[in-house]
């Protein structure tokens, strides 16, 4: 498993900076997520971005840090996070990439990076990818039958058809459901685990699964 | 204008309290949401929920000074801020809701209040809901021409097809946009006014409009 590990600049108290030592593999740094990195002792193989969030100092110490920084326009129809993920595929072959700071604060970006791997060149990113904050674990699946097990210190399952979704069902939750289809997105909120792996399937559309604590 | 504020649960640091008492209407407070309200010095005319985040010392205070306590089964399909839309519109006439305490914290929570609207008979509260949190003002549109001016302390302006969208159109922003399509959804974040009321204009889906700041 090559794992790329991305941290971006979405608000501090979000990001389990704890647990960042424990995650193999590379790190990417986002704009101001490659400050933080460097400040938390890891120095990312890439830091990128317009490093607008960053200060001049902030970003003079990217630059004496890190091998390959790559500076990028503000204007533009991919966003940092975007590039990133055509990064940790094309040039790390990433077959898992961790995404932090990538919640909280403006509910447009963070909307932005549930959305990116809807399109390409971005879906190949898909079933790759983990969004990862001190509450949540996100995971994205196209259609097909899935086990999922409950991870360490989550309490709550949810299924989100952040798109139209036909026949999801859930089988060995708290809260089972029989076929369901829906033209419009829906979070199935605050299901449970109980004590074995959950199976869930869907035939179109893109389904999240988060698994979250209070 | 009959305007109806919502307190939820969410975490603290996201709720402008500072400008509660600002805000025209009555209050509902869900779950906990109710004990925020009874602690910043408004009382709500309902407080609802399974209150199971709140304590016996709490759910009690609500209860003595709420003149109207609704109990609800934590084991239904509705969630407690649908409950309240519901309320908002049938039992209080809203023309305006005010949705506060709803980001932050557990993503499947926030993406249920966020699809809220999308399906009956919570789609009548659709272009009447505001989402309002210490960075954020949220809001729905169904397919139309529409005219969105610069809120108050607002730099960035998103649009977010939050289902497919046809025909979306941007006028007079920083960053204007042909007519494009997606079947997926897309959220175009970091926008900005340039001075003048920017035009939007689609023609299927529903859009969700974002104003914040950093």
């Amino acid at each position: 498993m090559t794992v790329v590990n991305i941290m971006v600049g979405g608000p501090e108290d979000l990001i389990p900076y704890d647990q960042l030592n424990h995650y193999p593999g590379v790190w990417l740094g986002v704009d101001l997520g490659a400050t933080r990195l460097l400040n938390h002792g890891i120095v990312p193989v890439v830091a990128l971005g317009d490093f607008d969030s960053s200060t001049n100092a902030q970003f003079d110490a990217v630059v004496a840090q890190v091998a390959d920084v790559r500076t990028c326009s503000p204007i533009k129809d991919e966003t940092d996070t975007q590039l990133a993920l055509t990064i940790a595929l094309q040039e790390y072959n990433a077959t898992q990439i961790n995404l932090f700071g990538a919640t909280g604060g403006r509910l447009d970006q963070l909307l932005a990076n549930l959305y990116s791997v809807l399109r390409d060149p971005y879906r190949l990113a898909l079933p790759k990818l983990r969004l990862i904050d001190t509450q949540n674990v996100v995971t994205w699946f196209e259609p097909g039958t899935y086990q999922v097990e409950q991870l360490p210190t989550m309490q709550y399952l949810a299924f989100v058809g952040i798109t139209g979704v036909d026949n999801l069902t859930i089988q060995d939750a708290k809260y089972n459901l029989a076929p369901f289809s829906s033209a419009m997105p829906i979070s199935w909120s605050s299901n449970e685990f109980v004590g074995q792996p959950v199976t869930f399937s869907f035939t179109t559309g893109i389904v999240m699964v988060i698994q979250s604590h209070d």
